[in-house]
């Protein structure tokens, strides 16, 4: 490992700069800040780095407590990317979208890579934390370091380690979640798990920043493939009169080979739906196509469509048009409990719904106003729940199932439910989709 | 529930006719058995009934003991399907395999069924256990017991229960294995979950035959398809130089969403390779395509194939032609530490490369010969692994990772090892595959 940095750790004297306070470096900061290390945060959204500077927290499963403590223990943010030369790890969270043709999007990656280039310096160790694919790290980050004339192993150390954030979840922190980190060479792997051991339990070292990076692709391919399946299993069992969660909390009780995943409206959040699409990108340079991610991509993002077939089919045994129906949304978060909206099904099919004319309402204690709606410049804002409410509508349409809906309140006043979270007995008034 | 049974069940002097004594049936006999109810197999082949009734067994995890145990508490095995009027419960164990077109093949459970119903009478029940497509109780079974004037739910149970037998499972026996039951109604239901709780801990109810036909396709599926996903995965990672296996114990680190699949030379077994295609089979009558059935059962199907070639590639780099080669198959079973051949992809690689021209032998304790090979009349047999037999051999091919190969022995002496199971590390000579 290079001297200066192994003398750092040694003494735990290193200044850690993370690049990007979202969702996946705001927590890595304060945490690192919690370890008492020297912590910078470097952001370009001025609102963030007041706030963070503030103490004032903008991710509604960090509280301002934390954010205070970390403060108090040195956390900065800044814009100002020159003070990258103070920093002996930098560690890049950066989002890594889709464009418009669903291919890789680095540019917010290769962005920031340029912002910090001029300051990097003999000593430093960068890691990349954004999910990507196999190759990233060798192919396009390490010729930028290596066009500074920087050796990498030696001057330099290069590391991929994949977020595994998954806000929400009560029974794991970052601490606990064991982290996977690649290096470009054996100081490199050194260097990152040295660091990552500051503040996570078990750190986990793979051969090669490639194997890092499938590594956070396989888990979530993973997951957008069984929802896929799932989502594919309901609408047939649909069509045999089965009731798909039945199903699957019967096949829950086998003790082995079987994990359950539930079906939806489609698939949400910033990982899931996104992330596949990266290996099936890359592996169009191999002649390969990755036919399960692309049937899972099809099938969830066809999934808002299903489901408004069924509401439409079930207003019109009512002899109501969509056009002039009065809809209500419950649950507009991506998943339950959370006020994420990101890629969230919901969005598709309020837009769908307004796209149809119909009159879309929507309820969601999580999340006050949606905005940036495809059909209309008007905020939509979250109605609360009442008896009145639910008996002024012609059908509510459960799509995020928060647990702090009341469910016996919307099952006795509502016309109609379409419910696609099997979260209700099927009956006359109740339809799964 | 029918007076009879009732009566019968509540003084625990019932009559179980098991009809089919193979992987399902005869493990199913025998805890009858030894639940001290009076057992009859019934069974077409003449060399299983003589072998039950000389207290013999001819499943390899199945011991003569419990055989003869069962026998000295009365259990019969029988050709003679008059008997099956002594039967208060029939239990019906028998194959539903696939046809050369890959389609539902139901002709063994109808032709039982042929033979049983001239002895049906008032006060039975008869459960299906054996693996099928939603529908098959109600639409195929039902119909045939009806046409003899039987009231369903009155005079006869109709009840669907699956199989789910994992023969080498340690963990689990028949007995600690939940077991899902369906009834034509509620009485059948009631008439299934009060038989199958004699000899099983925990009984799983659930609301019609389809939903419990269903809940075994559906854990069939969900192997076949998140093993399809990885033996993808695996085609992928090869092309990138990346090592899946190495990927998947990485993932596996992951606490939460993530659970590992491990690919391999393709599918085998009874079940997984099979099963999946009733469901397709079924979809269709209702103009939907199941997708990722269709998909796993290509990617799987398709192995073998891709194993040859990665095979041929490194025999090549040899200049050694297939045509000219010898080769040992190690492992022929479907699956480690277990006996059974059935659709083994082991068998299709050595079919393929004896019609490729190759020297081809096999070792698997297991499996002391094969007959009914494509290309040849002769039975072959297992080799015993030495130095000398490895030093031979151009190339092994580890298709089945069983435990008691001797790994280290196996690394030694061979020239070149094609390693299916990610048992060994890459090398020069051992190539994944």
């Amino acid at each position: 490992m290079n001297k200066k940095i192994k003398s750092k750790l040694d003494q735990d004297e290193i200044t850690v700069g993370v690049v990007g306070l979202g969702y996946v470096g705001l927590p890595l900061a304060l945490n690192f800040s919690m370890a008492n290390l020297n912590v910078i945060g470097f952001e370009t959204n001025k609102k963030y780095i007041s706030q963070v500077n503030g103490g004032q927290s903008y991710i509604s499963h960090i509280s301002n407590i934390d954010i205070k403590a970390a403060k108090k223990n040195g956390l900065e943010a800044t814009d100002n990317f020159r003070r990258i030369t103070e920093c002996d790890f930098i560690i890049l969270c950066l989002p890594t979208p889709l464009n418009t043709h669903r291919e890789p999007d680095l540019s917010f990656v290769i962005n920031s890579m340029t912002q910090i280039l001029p300051f990097m310096r003999k000593g430093q160790a960068l890691s990349l934390e954004s999910t990507t694919y196999p190759g990233t790290t060798d192919e396009i980050i390490a010729p930028m370091i290596e066009a500074r004339k920087f050796v990498i192993g030696k001057d330099v150390h290069l590391i991929y380690s994949p977020e595994r954030e998954d806000p929400g979840n009560k029974d794991f922190a970052l601490k606990s979640i064991p982290k996977v980190v690649g290096g470009m060479t054996q100081n490199c792997l050194k260097a990152g798990v040295a660091l990552y051991s500051k503040i996570i339990d078990s750190v986990v070292p793979v051969s090669s920043t490639r194997v890092a990076e499938m590594t956070k692709l396989l888990e979530n391919i993973h997951r957008s493939v069984n929802i896929g399946l799932v989502n594919e299993m309901k609408i047939i069992s649909d069509s045999m009169n089965i009731d798909i969660n039945e199903v699957i909390t019967a096949a829950s009780t086998k003790p082995f080979g079987f994990v359950p995943y539930r079906p939806g409206p489609g698939l949400g959040g910033h990982c899931i739906p996104i992330d596949p699409f990266y290996l099936s990108w890359k592996a169009k340079e191999y002649g390969l196509n990755a036919r399960f991610i692309e049937l899972a991509g099809e099938i969830n993002l066809n999934m808002p469509n299903w489901v408004i077939n069924k509401l439409t089919v079930a207003l019109n045994q009512q002899k109501i048009p969509i056009s002039k129906s009065k809809i209500l949304i419950l649950g507009v978060a991506y998943k339950k409990n959370v006020s994420d909206i990101r890629e969230s099904p919901s969005i598709t099919i309020i837009e769908k719904l307004m796209a149809l004319n119909a009159n879309v309402s929507y309820s969601d204690e999580y999340v006050s106003s949606i905005n940036d709606l495809e059909n209309t410049k008007k905020p939509l804002k979250s109605k609360v729940i009442t008896s009145k409410l639910l008996q002024s509508l012609d059908c509510v349409l459960l799509a995020t199932d928060h647990d702090n809906f009341d469910y016996e309140l919307i099952k006795k006043h509502s016309k109609l439910i379409i419910d696609t979270r099997g979260k209700f007995k099927k009956s006359r008034k109740i339809i799964q989709a």
